[in-house]
């Protein structure tokens, strides 16, 4: 992580394969900044489940890492407390509990594949610290390649978004930076590195409601990093598209159906719209684990639907009448056509569809 | 207020000419039912400043008791305490100090207006308690005029909007009901009188960020009324639309420029250009004292900007790091052409243009 000032490490693991991963408390930022040390599967799921850790490629970070912890009082190389069949089997349960813990967002199951793969490919002769060896080993390998991801996102995106000249406006939603991520972000990453690269862009970040991860938590990021940033609540993004105030539109994705339709957080869709209305080019940029190329369309992506509370009382206080209907859909799916393009950490989608897809997956 | 079965007034008079004032302080509401007693002018400036009372027809008409207030200790008519010059200047300065309170919603200087009006045609032989007298005649029927314009809004609404069948789901953004009125309010009066015909619409209320009125207020008064809604956030409509739960939008207005053009809280131009994209009809409610016909379009219609703290410190808890930069417009204006129609106290302005606009003010 070149590039990475955060003083603060969102998913990190101490110690060897008997080791704990700490996990930042997301929900606390930005005026706490309080940690999670997980030593058990249980610890992870649940900070999965509270948003603790949130963005599509860090849950999928902290899910390869929670597998490892379904070993850990299984003794040492000298004194192996259970058999292999039954670490494997540990292992495998873990990835099946961890697999429940949220829907919609696919690079957790990517990651949960790798670390099946790693359970299927130990036989039974493998003793079962060494199992947990490997599976640390991919856990950190699914860390260390996120991070590359990132960047090579980041290198991608600037050399496109560069194109709208010094200055630019560009609005970003939800929270897409070191924080969802195992690097330096996605959009964020594009972000950062125009600024890196000198072109200043001004970034307003929608304050993403119900959880406002806007604004806990890219504003902060932004702040830390330098950007000139500018909080908006999600209701002023057309307003600021229609002021040429902002040029452009960047946001991440939790899953990319194989025709380039995309879920991501709610309220993508709706500045989607608004990006189309005003002509201006609209950029999802995210790595290709987020590609779900088993379904055709994005009509098929499960939308997890979240409490009513995070809407009626999220800010302290209760703010709306008790018992009041609440719909409340933790994503939306914006279609390929109004994505101008897809950055992913093996170059540029453009235009989105089902074709140049498929194209990008098999190189 | 035939319909009326909302249990508090929001606004209403005690007394002679020299009683109080008793606003219900919106701030409150849903988790508290507080009352404010103003017997200054400045309470009732303060009261506007704060928000204790809103919505542009409800403002215009506080600032009308507002001014008989400032003649409040001026003695009887059988011991006046000062001359009717003085009166009339206290009047006066009552009307331009008001005038201050908020710079968007018309309503106010139509208001003011009809007082300064009454200040004018006063000669000098009048007795001063005369004065708060007529002044207090005029508030009540500035008061009582918006109650009847209500009515009508409401039934020519319906009749609009019926056209959409039983069970249409209709989104609505921001506060437009008895809390933001004189009477039954605007877009909501219509959605009531739609309830009332039997119509049952379902209607999403936008909880409208960042002060959520629309989740303290406008859920609020929809329960009790016992229409079926639902609450979303603002980033949802689009998604909602998409969904083809809802098949149009009705909002009210702040100010309406004589082209149509229409300033209204924050996120209504967002939720226009959605509506447009789904080919959905957005109409806009409102009394034509909303109406400024000295302006061509919605360019000359100054917008509120509002302190920061109103998005990062909103509800008892901060939620954005310290010192990040704020956009806070409380307004943004609709263009003409993304309305279908506007409803009015004297009937319905379709296609809106400024040919149909002084064409219906001229009648």
């Amino acid at each position: 992580m070149s590039n990475q000032t955060t003083v603060v490490a969102p998913i990190s693991w101490t110690g060897g394969s008997d080791g704990f991963l700490t996990l930042l408390d997301q929900t606390k930022l930005p005026t706490e900044i309080a940690y999670l040390n997980c030593d058990q599967v249980d610890h992870v799921f649940d900070a999965i489940q509270r948003l603790s850790v949130r963005g599509a490629p860090a849950i999928g970070i902290a899910a390869a890492y929670g597998v490892v912890l379904a070993l850990r009082d299984q003794g040492d190389d000298d004194n192996p407390l259970v058999s292999i069949e039954v670490a494997k089997q540990a292992a495998s349960s873990a990835c099946d509990h961890l697999a429940e813990s949220r829907p919609t967002a696919v690079n957790l199951f990517w990651a949960l594949d790798q670390m099946r793969k790693v359970i299927g490919a130990t036989d039974d002769q493998t003793p079962p610290v060494q199992l947990r060896k490997r599976l640390l080993t991919e856990a950190k390998k699914i860390h260390e390649a996120d991070q590359a991801q990132c960047a090579a996102i980041g290198r991608y995106g600037a050399e496109l978004l560069g194109q709208l000249g010094a200055g630019a406006g560009i609005i970003t939603h939800c929270n897409t930076g070191a924080l969802a991520t195992g690097g330096d972000g996605t959009a964020l990453s594009v972000l950062f590195a125009l600024h890196e690269a000198g072109l200043a862009p001004k970034v307003f970040a929608d304050e993403t409601r119900p959880l406002l991860q806007g604004a806990r938590l890219t504003a902060w990021e932004l702040q830390q990093r330098g950007l000139e940033s500018t909080l908006i609540c999600d209701s002023m993004a057309a307003l600021v598209l229609n002021e040429g105030k902002a040029q452009a539109v960047i946001v991440g994705a939790d899953r990319i159906a194989s025709n380039g339709d995309t879920a991501n957080k709610i309220g993508t869709y709706g500045l989607a719209v608004a990006a189309r209305y005003h002509q201006a080019p609209f950029y999802v940029a995210a790595p290709t684990t987020t590609f779900d190329m088993t379904i055709a369309t994005g009509e098929e992506i499960p939308i997890e639907q979240r409490k009513a509370d995070e809407v009626t009382k999220g800010f302290g206080s209760s703010t709306a009448p008790e018992e009041i209907e609440v719909y409340n859909p933790a994503f939306d799916v914006t279609p390929a056509e109004l994505i101008t393009a897809i950055i992913t950490e093996r170059g540029v989608i453009k235009p989105v569809n089902s074709e140049n897809l498929a194209k990008l997956v098999a190189e």
